[in-house]
């Protein structure tokens, strides 16, 4: 199980707002926008595990500019960090009016992803090697978001998070 | 506008898994989830202002036992407290095998809506009063979990977040 | 196999009525209600055998206040009556227009599922014992609905029809 | 507005079933039939009286043989009898195994749908002439079918059915 | 294996166009259109050959008038001849505005199938004996669009290409 | 109207091939990968023109190699030449298995899009211009292509198509 890097699991998704996937105000709905996402982190997990993956967590999401009815959907996702068995996606959310020649920001996350064997049990995944300063910055960042996960989650005790407890407290 | 109880807004959704909704093993894509819970969270909100809504964020979310295809999905949603234009609604996922009788809780989850205007323009809400026991600290609980989407969201810093603070430092 | 109460077979669906549901009026067409109306017709009469079932009949559904984009749906369904290998479902449909806070019942309808074993074949289901007034007068009004779609499926002689026939006949 | 005749009105669907139309057994699920169903009963309405229209009834369905995934299903609809706003079409449903060369006769219902004017409000549709002998006598039969309607809608009384009465009483 | 018809081969399949499948200007997406007279010509191919059926080829199509929201889709297709294990069909494709009672030719297009055996290596079909004048035509035009297609695909020289050659040299 | 480069309209689309994508033996439908093409290229073609975009034709299409159902797609979609009110578009489609690792080009294809005003009507769009060798071979490869389409179309005399005539004939 050779190491890989980010780029190797580099996906884009581009995709139109069509109208079963808006409200009655014409807004992506939040939830469409998350299937989306969902899939677009599950291939770029699978890309560098090669094998099925399963979604375990969705970090926060903020969703900050609503993406329009007929406008162009762009998903970009990236592995940040492989864990034993499981895979952080850091992903960026673009809306566009092409129209218009208005491309915005609309949402950022983290989702991860454990892979998994033929009987549908976790397996390990290979290492991954950030290369850029973004990259690298984020594979760091890894372990806190790690921290915040399993807090939140309940597996962890707030005690034993020192990468979050340093967000807190200046010893 | 006159206020209301978790219970007004209490929303019951009932699916079928469908093979377009699974992954190669058969497992409930989590996008696909996050897409239902949307919904239900959406139209528990839509019941409290009576008003459109779009969703504002979803806080993590844990997948813990993944629901089969065949299986049937149950989500309930119900507000926990709102704030002036936004409203925090929690809710838990089953799955349930109905030929082996055994149902399973899949996952449980806090999402945030924002009340809109007829321009799309964010709108006063009223106010809720929890009546439960479990409503009553669902509806404390609310606060800290502001906090912690605020500062992960970026726009609080973590020594102002004095409900957060608490959990990691004892004074 | 012991017997169950129609309680046990209690189903809540809520879906909101999405733009492909919808004809050129706005209107949820009604084959997409009944699309939604026999799933939940199916997860309630899979809660009673605990196996596979497929719809067997659809009852007159008459649909008399048409539900518009963007309301909420609701579908209520529960066992009336089991008889040796079939089960027929009540269902209560709402539509409900959450910012002019108005709630109309659509339609009712009754729908017979039959139980499969593994092959596909039909086999027994448990009994059902009817608790409140409304559901003892659904058990009883049972066999007569049975008859009048024996009779119109060519299935039976209205001359043999004693329930129904006293309907006509007042000897 | 002259006067059609039941060919006029004469629609034929093709579709091919797919995953997501079928229960874990494989046979296409009786409400994605009706679905399928409405909207062929709804072209030949709107064939008829060239406006838009809404479901209004739907009668007693009867699902003797499923369709199995991957098979062919046709539906042929047509006009049997136009009242003063509605219209009442008769559908023919059979599945087909392409590989097998077996055809089989799945179901056969008959479907109200009412005629609306562009504020959606019923309006005069135009007569109706039988012109074969089976059309003929399905439109002979279309009253009594009307009085069965209205019997189980509870619009009218059985003694006023006299039609339907002749069925049990030979007086 | 007997030779068939091309009647024995002929499609009809009805749809009404739906909000998901139509652009922001309200016409029917191209590529939706396709996916239907991809289905329609794949059960024309499953008629002949009574096997499964996987897409070869779509020769050009133009898309002459676009086919609005409500309308009425119609697509007709027919074998027009049978090759080894090939099978050509040609499709036409109609939009109809039912309540202006307006027709038009929207389409027409011709897409090649190749026949499969259960481990989905190609087999053998039966030969088409065309009836009508307009088939015969079809079934010996059928030759040259062959070669058009196969030069187009870089699988055939020009030089080759003696029925195609013919249209531009009169030697 | 500044002019534009092919790598202005570059559009790369991910998916997942999901059940209702496929035949029974598990390839992507034709009809259905023509879909998602056909969405990426007017997504290429709205980039370039920054308005409404309809299709008005697709080229032959040769399927190739079938992807198979779990299978990455991906599609890219490039504009290769700028007509007065119409824009050609070249699209490359890969299949991949991800935990095969095995990538594998499954067609290719062009297809012609019309832009229009927000009347519908067809509206002049921006010159591009080539950059790297493969774009300039495609731009000019583009006038001979649109013979071919309009000698298939029945809009242009062999005799008159220069370009596509001297493939045939060598003066």
């Amino acid at each position: 199980m050779s190491s890989k890097t980010p780029k190797d699991t580099h996906v884009v998704m581009s995709e139109l707002v069509l109208p079963n996937d808006t409200n009655t105000l014409g807004n992506l709905m939040g939830g469409r926008l998350m299937h989306y996402m969902d899939i677009a982190a599950a291939i770029a997990s699978q890309k560098h595990c090669n094998c099925p993956v399963v979604t375990a967590s969705v970090d926060n999401v903020s969703f900050n500019n609503p993406i329009k009815l007929g406008n162009l959907l762009t998903i970009e996702a990236k592995l940040t960090r492989a864990f034993n068995t499981s895979m952080e996606v850091y992903l960026r959310v673009w809306g566009e009016d092409l129209s218009a020649q208005y491309k915005y920001l609309s949402n950022h996350a983290y989702m991860t992803f454990v892979a998994l064997d033929p009987n549908g049990r976790p397996r390990k995944v290979p290492e991954i090697v950030p290369e850029t300063d973004e990259e690298i910055k984020m594979y760091e960042g890894a372990l806190r978001r790690r921290q915040v996960r399993l807090i939140l989650g309940g597996k962890m005790k707030p005690e034993d998070a020192g990468e979050l407890r340093a967000l807190f407290v200046k010893d």
